[in-house]
């Protein structure tokens, strides 16, 4: 049930933002492809982590992709932000979007993936007929935006809904990717993967550990894949 | 009609931001001793330079003055946070505010320095009751958030309203400073500050001009200040 | 197809207002022991009853337990106001929250029981992963807030979706309580019960009938309950 | 799988605007009984095409069938206008709405009729509870408001979506209309009036198609419906 | 510089809201003839004290004037059910109305009484067309529904403030109310008065202080304000 | 203190709607030269009057001045749009516009002339930096929008607003024109115009007073407007 493909996305919140042009150079040694960028706005939630400038000058130093997720209730403002910057992957969410099939075509048009943000409780209803316009479908599994507060856990029903989400992909006979966020940790890795999942946002559980280095975060992370794609459970 | 001590504030916003900790330095040497940090979240004008989690880690690096100008339509939550983060000066629009007594008490109560910022537009009847519980009055002298139109000019009023306040200022007895941000340029600064301006928010058309050092753009917006503190106009 | 323990919880909104303690005293000497108290702040609907001062002094004379309906926009704010005062449930709007997981943490965290309330056209869907999180699912049989307009009926469907619901709680094997709102009637009891309603918000349609004591009220409204508990439809 | 009815209904947004007295004499002369009217007020999507004193003024000269299609977040207001004005059918939109049950009951006490207009993406588990309420369900085919954009294509899953539509009513046993709204053109009326529509949105791309008269429009869309209704595919 | 008459409104809110029909009787038997009424809604301060049925049912109670002070964004609504309760005067905010003289005009064709009600900051300015339509300008002296933190000091230009206003009604020849809002208490009642108030809203500082009667609250409070009337001050 | 210019501007809203190109050249036969477009959306009062396609229409029949005045909470939207379409004259309302600069900036950019359109409540204070970059100051004189309740009267300090405004521009050795609107009516022209209005808006009470023909009302509202002129009030 598992596809062989797995891409890790550091989330560059999670990096040193005084010094970012040297993260970027570390996350490349490690040939990682993707970056995360969570463009949040404190409408949508209590959170403001990062500037349009930031990027702006993020996307001068590095050929990276870049995977941005959008949480706000003005989403076409910060998609057509992004498509100016040029970026590889737009997420936004299905809850504060009325014209959904617009902001995906607004995104196609401009030859970038185009992705699907769920909260936790979003029913997968909410696909039926847009599934096969999107490149990717981004589950939440924790609340968006509240992830500074420590002690919040992935939700409970995280590898369930990557499940149905999976076998619904596979009924239509799609090919979209299914990206998870949220507490992606070690622990949790092997049954997400497991489940379906092949696009891990990585943060402060898993290659932002502290006290270990990026290097040795990563080998761990991967072996925790490796664990999710081959083991069986009994 | 001047006042001695003319305070240059650089914008962080016109820094190096893959690099700020190098930029901040180079800041620092040059005896710099306040930051302005400008955060907007595209509620009240289409911008948002940078986010809170960099103004936090910026925090930890640095104990140079943060002098913080919010942008937002919710003024409460980003006041809170830039308490939280601890920094020496607030100022937030007067257009965006229903209750201006209530966050300059807010601001007050935990020993930050506060000021109320104005559009250009706005007039200086609504500083009425509260003007002698200000810092700081900060004016802006383009329209804010829309500083990337490089073709926008300063309004043509700014001399005078800056005139205009210093007036009514010594007629109440107060010390309340005057911060002048948007175009504050060498061409400009001598006249803002023989006006009465103490606070110049310094960014491209400044202490960042391209092609020239931090040291030798700071050498010629002295020269315009001295210039403005003590030539006379014929 | 029926539980054994029906609740009636009688709405505050209907007692004597002038006299709320007398009120509440008749109602616990009834045997009584949840109020059903609708916080409604006009921006979800047209209405706004009771205050939140009214509540807490309430909390003060009266250990009953306290099932809180929140119909606002501003569900965040109610939420953390009824924590505060300490009541027993908490019911909001699936309609106006885009962090529905994250109220239901909310509320879970301070050991108070957490119900969600769904408009008439909502469709169950929207229960997709939440419902094992909820204690209570509150169905609206009439449109939330415009209860005073005397002619409104309770909606065609009310029984069809009581019965759906019940269903898919056993379908998973849960407990979850069902609770019914709007036009609850010696008329439509015993459908409803029959349906699997087990907690009836009572009001004016049936413990607040006018012309009869409380205590008769009670009693015709119980042999209305055992109707629809036992009674087989032809 | 074809009804028998199919209504032509001429947007009279694609009329001669400054001569509409002449341009519904037209319509009336072709034997057109339905005006489509779209009110649009820039708050749902930017347009705003027609007034509502135009509106008014119309319905003094004309008793053809007004078929009104509502895009707002303000659903109320525009409903209560039309009903004053005297309209013959009102679709309002589920993604403004958080009353829909309400809206429904409100427009036909007034002995109108009522139609759900859905956004292309939105499932129509929506539809749940509702469909036995509505006279019509009207499928956006193209994003609302967004017409002018003459590049804008029908949504690849148009047919589709009216397929699994009319399998819906017609397994409820219903006699719900299914209205078509966007690029209703030549080429796509086949497959739409075939899939199961039965009144189609005519615009730009069908009855006012420029260099014909409306008489000669109209005689080959109505061929286009035939070869819906009648001509097998292969 | 002092008028004659001073009106003492005790306000509901601090009333025993579980009793009061009670507590309205013993207000009445003080030969007090006015009630002040808070209305507040969450959605212009975190507040929401009082409910519109409690409103209506102690008009069935009372012939007391009910002077109501409305602080929602949602002015109209509130308006609307105050006139339809039937109240003797009605105040709203000037920040958060867009037609402040369709307001005034509103209610004043019930024969209801006006108040435009200011903000602490908000300058007299405001007046400048309007003080002549009003009855009564209402002035805030602290901020509007935060009056729950104890520890919120009446702002230090309460009296200049109210003095301002108090010449500007002389100079226009005006017989215009000035009421005062916020900690109106035995320590501030005597400069308050002596500067032109004439309404006093009394809450917890002045009549409903714990441990002492109503009666004997009012005592001191009548003292209070014969000192602002006679006593000159040194 | 009048000037000798008056202009009549007649607004398209009283026109025959079914008929307006007939209605435009009939007013273009009697010399007119501007014709005033009222833009309302609902969002700002409760009104919608004509839609954008209208005007982009009539754009094409004729070359009268279009004087358009835009009563939205959006106004950046509607500017832009009528920039497109191309018209003579902006005016935007001063309540609704935290951007005020910038909005007249964005005007005048495009070689259009600007006003800026107060409610009969606002201060003139408002315009105390930017009346000198405005061609005209709408004056409403009539709360905006509400125009189709026959009884509302114009306010009864509207002479005194606009000498006053006269005064102010005459002060400041400016030419801005005053524009006002709403029951400019034979009775009021006279002591309009002496007072300094030089531009009045002709609706349902001067030009288009029914039972008589445009030719004939245009003859007698400029008898009120000569009156106005020279004759001198005892």
């Amino acid at each position: 049930m598992q596809k062989d493909n797995i891409t890790i996305a550091p989330s560059i919140m999670c990096a040193d933002l005084c010094n970012l042009e040297e993260s970027v150079r570390e996350i490349e040694r490690e040939g990682l492809e993707t970056l995360h960028i969570d463009i949040i706005d404190g409408s949508y939630s209590p959170s403001m982590p990062l500037g349009i400038e930031t990027v702006k000058q993020l996307r001068k130093i590095t050929d990276m992709n870049f995977d941005v997720h959008i949480m706000s209730t003005n989403n076409e403002y910060f998609i057509q932000e992004m498509l100016n910057i040029g970026v590889q992957q737009i997420s936004f969410h299905e809850e504060t979007s009325t014209h959904i099939d617009r902001f995906i075509q607004l995104i196609k048009k401009h030859d970038t993936k185009v992705g699907l943000a769920l909260n936790p409780a979003t029913p997968l209803t909410v696909l039926d007929y847009v599934l096969p316009q999107c490149d990717t479908v981004l589950l939440m599994l924790i609340n968006p935006g509240f992830a500074t507060d420590k002690n919040e856990k992935q939700v409970s029903y995280a590898v369930k809904k990557v499940e149905d989400l999976y076998r619904l992909i596979k009924e239509k006979g799609l090919e979209t990717s299914i990206e998870v966020d949220g507490r992606v940790s070690l622990e949790t890795i092997p049954s997400l993967v497991r489940a379906g999942a092949d696009t891990l946002v990585a943060g402060s559980t898993s290659l932002f550990l502290p006290n270990e280095s990026l290097a040795e975060n990563k080998r761990v992370m991967e072996a925790a894949i490796l664990e999710g794609l081959y083991k069986e459970v009994n």
